[in-house]
């Protein structure tokens, strides 16, 4: 397993929130508080390059690091590696030996491959920091830890009366997953799961969770919803049946809603399903705190860069 | 209508120049001359994200905007909303919202749909600015502006005088509507339209205009020939019946230049198709101010952003 | 034959080894390793624009270009020229004389046409500077000066007594000619050239070279070693039997390498494809200098970027 914190208690990388203790998490989460009420530090990476490596391509997570980086004085650069004609059949590897060779200090890496990003991170210089934005089903640390800042700023730092339900294609999701991972560490109260079983996972991701097929009933007198985005080939691999099918059992309407305590909030990670897992009502009401995630976003990856970049060398 | 100017007489956006005041347009002229003169204000936006969301792609104009952008020190960003895996199917509302909400306040944004820069920004937060980079065949502001300036360069700012003729495929071009709002609010004395009567719009664009299919008659005298591009689509579509014949009928020689005054300007909006509209002869010609309008483009776009983006907040 | 040095003497492009005379060439290198030593100049080209023009993609060069233009204080942009929808049917010479108007005033040129550069260079206003990224096979500069100062690192200054060989498919390579050059011009003891008949040129590309199809021989003694890429496409064109005959004949492995003097270094241009030209213990072994490659190519660029851009106007 890759070290996220050094010997000397420095972070080194950010890969998951799955191994990252507890306290390391609280101080990403103060920091990115602190951002996002308008501290500044433009200077905080000056000088510093920072690449944004992406063999999965996702315009949105490369902008938010772009914004993030940008804020600290870094000098950002981009690879596409999703595309054959930029890697010429090397290896993941050599790629990234490569363009750390050209003095890049900051890796903003996704993979479709789990685990991928923390074995480039494991090959890394000493001078080298790499930030997980996405491997496989597995890891997506800044999504988990923006999750949890709009979180806390609905509900504050105290979790432990909370009850949270996820509800959708947690099988297949890393942004799950790395809710769950945080949500644990944080001490939620009660953290229920709610899908068809074709979406929920077999192994032990769900440990803890109280899990349910019926909506309704995983709505009942929660504080907060996390819906996740079904992505459309899970039509064609057979495990949905239909949009309609999906949307009439676990599509989040105002009705559906009104189950969960009347302050409860409605998150999303984004790109949103309209009509599918969520109505234009409830992602546009006053309910939902989807554009705050976008937000908060951002603060988390400065925190992040500013964590493991300022902790080497 | 979204409101390019708002109570306070601040310029919220920067949408099309058909119901912009005249002393606005006058205004962000006199700004682009100084700007193409020289003056700089490399820290007008310090600090200030600008993304350029192109839903339509466009690397010339983008490019002319983010040079801009650099020089008034604002932080680019780029968003080529043009292939559907960017936006994962996302609504183009949710894409703007998302951006936005990542703390994007200045968007140059380009789009193939009449109306859709402008109803993006009827949506757009109190501090978030609007620059139409192009929509659809109907605005093109900055295109037109950057035209304008050309011709107060070669011809001075009264334009009561001028005799100026628009040739090519109008019925498709936001350049040209562009053009004929801005030659309208300025004054200009003779507004010429020419082209094959497939190519000409048969609504009220072109009133005011004369009106020829004649384009030997059409360069009599003027003192301005605004040359259009003609797309290769109109080919296939039946509207041209070849580049050989649309060259012959309007296609701008070294001769039929002849036709017009002495001291004629000739201005095309690129990229050009050279022995299609316009001869190499006549492009690269001392009478060509083709790539002086690319130069103004630059300071034009300077004078839009600061404009639109001093104004916020 | 567009000229690189003006006669003021000052450096107007960087476009090709050949006609570069040795003092400049001293020169640039000696630049380039006061950056690799660690030499700064954050402001150099501060408030310069600098587009990388790409008419042949290439990611790694152009992301070593932009570091390197960054690091010396410029505005970077990039114009993708490989695709028809960016230049819409214009000539070459139009994209660039427009993004020139813009204010553009540095170009990083790769074109897939030999000679296709300095024909843009020819061009360039008085103002402009262009650097060759590569161009057909022919000219690859700040590759052949980035494999001279490798060398110079490894081996010292005085290459009189030096035995290199270049290893692979000549024929095809602007990255061999470049160095060929380069080896010339620094007065290198003795030059081999080795691969099989069908990758080797045959007009005057090679004089004063050794050149033996065996690459046991060739390696005998020699104090450094540049393989080249070998393309796949080399086999569809029949040059190639199949890359294990080609691995097996010019495959370096340790055991080859063996043959090589214990302190001689191995060099490669990237991407590597190990398992082909290389084995993957040579390459990631103890005598590979690949990645100090990688690190002189931004330093070269810094030197060649600022030589170009300080020299005019």
């Amino acid at each position: 397993m890759t070290v996220q914190i050094d010997n000397a208690g420095r972070q080194r990388h950010l890969l998951d929130l799955q191994t990252l203790p507890v306290d390391r998490l609280d101080a990403l989460l103060r920091r990115a508080q602190a951002f996002a009420s308008g501290a500044q530090a433009p200077q905080a990476l000056a000088g510093v390059a920072v690449c944004t490596l992406f063999f999965e391509p996702s315009t949105r997570t490369r902008l938010s690091f772009q914004l993030a980086a940008q804020r600290l004085g870094a000098h950002i650069l981009n690879f596409d590696a999703s595309t054959s004609s930029a890697t010429k059949g090397e290896t993941d590897l050599d790629t990234f030996r490569n363009i750390q060779a050209m003095g890049v200090r900051g890796f903003v890496v996704r993979h479709k491959g789990d685990g991928a990003v923390a074995a480039l991170a494991a090959e890394a210089d000493a001078g080298t920091a790499v930030v997980n934005a996405g491997d496989g089903r597995s890891h997506h640390p800044t999504q988990g830890l923006l999750d949890m800042l709009t979180l806390r700023q609905a509900k504050g730092d105290d979790f432990s009366k909370l009850k949270v339900v996820i509800v959708g294609d947690l099988k297949h999701s890393r942004v799950a997953r790395s809710d769950l991972h945080a949500l644990r560490a944080l001490g939620c109260g009660e953290i229920r799961v709610c899908g068809p079983q074709s979406l929920l996972p077999d192994d032990d991701t769900l440990q803890g969770c109280v899990v349910t097929h019926d909506f309704d009933a995983a709505l009942d007198g929660v504080d907060a919803l996390m819906m996740l985005r079904l992505q459309r080939e899970r039509m064609t691999e057979g495990l949905v049946e239909s949009l309609e099918d999906y949307h009439r059992d676990y599509g989040l309407t105002t009705q559906r809603l009104g189950r969960a305590k009347a302050d409860a909030i409605v998150m999303h990670p984004g790109p949103m399903n309209r009509g599918v897992e969520i109505t234009d009502a409830v992602a546009d009401g006053a309910q939902s705190w989807v554009l705050r995630q976008v937000s908060n976003g951002v603060a988390v990856r400065m925190a992040a860069l500013e964590a493991v970049l300022s902790a080497v060398e």
